[in-house]
C-alpha cells in the first residue's frame, strides 16, 4: 500500500515535471502522465500555444500518444495523473479511452482563478451525469501542483485562454 | 434569411459527405464542417480507427485543422456543422475555441442507440451547467444525418467504440 502510494507520487511528479517543461517553453501550466502496468507509458504538457491548437491540452496529447504507442484505442489497463482536474473535454476523452482511474492535483476552479475560461463542470458532476465508474483521486499532491500556477504567472508573457 | 438557411443546408451537406467518405474508409459515421465568414474553412470525418486515436472525433479533427489553418486558437468568427450532436469532449472543445453556434443533425442518444459508448450528457445540459452562450441548432437535417448510421451498419466490419 505504501509502495503503491509512493509510486503514485512518482508518477504525479513526472506530470509536474512535464508541466514545468511546458512552462519553460511558454505553454499553459498543465501536465499529464499515463501509466500502464506500473510503468510510465507517456507524459505530455499542454501545447495549445505551441501547436496553435485549442484541443492540445495535456491529457488529450497524452491520450493521443498513448493510443498511438500501444496501437489501440482501449486504455482500460492505464491510469492517468493530471496536475489539474481534467476539463470536461479531457475528462470525456478519458471516458472514451476507458481509463479507469484519474489522479489530479488542483481543481478546475483553480485554473479558472488563474484566468482560464473553464466550464465549471467538475469531474464528479460529469461522472454522476454520465453514470460513470471512473475512480477519482482528487487533490493528490495539490500543493506541488498549485505551485505550477505560481511559477507560470511569474513568466513574462504568461497568458491564459 | 432564406439564402442563409440554404447555405446552412449546403454546409451540413459537406459534413454529411465527409462522414460518408469516412464510412467508405471504415471509420465511424460522423462528419463536421467549420465555416468562417460564409466560406468552408475545413471539413473532417471521424478518424478514431484510422489514426488509432480515441480523441480523433470529427469535431476535434476539424477544430485542430481550423486552428492550424488560421494560425489562431480563437474561432469566435466560425460556425460548426456536425452530423451528430457533439459529445461532451467535442462540445467542450467548441467552448474552448469560442465557437458561437453549433448546428447538429442526430442526437447523442442516436449514436448511443447504434452502439457508441456515449455519456448521456446533452449539449443543452452542458450549456446550462457551463452557463454558456453557445447557440444550438439541434435536429438540423436530422433525416439525412440519420441515414449515415444506416449506411454505416450495412458496411462489413462496422464497429462502434
Amino acid at each position: 500500500m505504501r509502495n503503491q502510494s509512493m509510486n503514485d507520487g512518482k508518477f504525479m511528479r513526472i506530470a509536474i515535471m512535464k508541466a514545468r517543461e511546458g512552462i519553460r517553453h511558454g505553454q499553459a501550466p498543465f501536465g499529464a502522465c499515463i501509466v500502464r502496468k506500473g510503468k510510465v507509458l507517456v507524459s505530455s504538457h499542454n501545447a495549445v500555444f505551441g501547436h496553435t491548437d485549442i484541443t492540445a491540452h495535456a491529457e488529450i496529447n497524452a491520450l493521443h500518444s498513448a493510443c498511438r504507442k500501444l496501437g489501440k484505442i482501449d486504455l482500460s489497463d492505464c491510469v492517468i495523473y493530471s496536475t489539474t482536474e481534467p476539463c470536461p473535454m479531457c475528462f470525456t476523452a478519458c471516458h472514451w479511452a476507458k481509463i479507469p482511474k484519474v489522479f489530479y492535483g488542483t481543481k478546475i476552479a483553480d485554473a479558472a482563478k488563474y484566468g482560464f475560461s473553464e466550464w465549471p463542470i467538475s469531474n464528479r458532476k460529469m461522472e454522476l451525469l454520465g453514470k460513470s465508474k471512473i475512480r477519482l483521486v482528487p487533490g493528490f499532491m495539490r500543493k506541488e501542483c498549485l505551485e505550477l500556477f505560481k511559477e507560470w504567472t511569474k513568466r513574462k508573457g504568461a497568458r491564459a485562454y
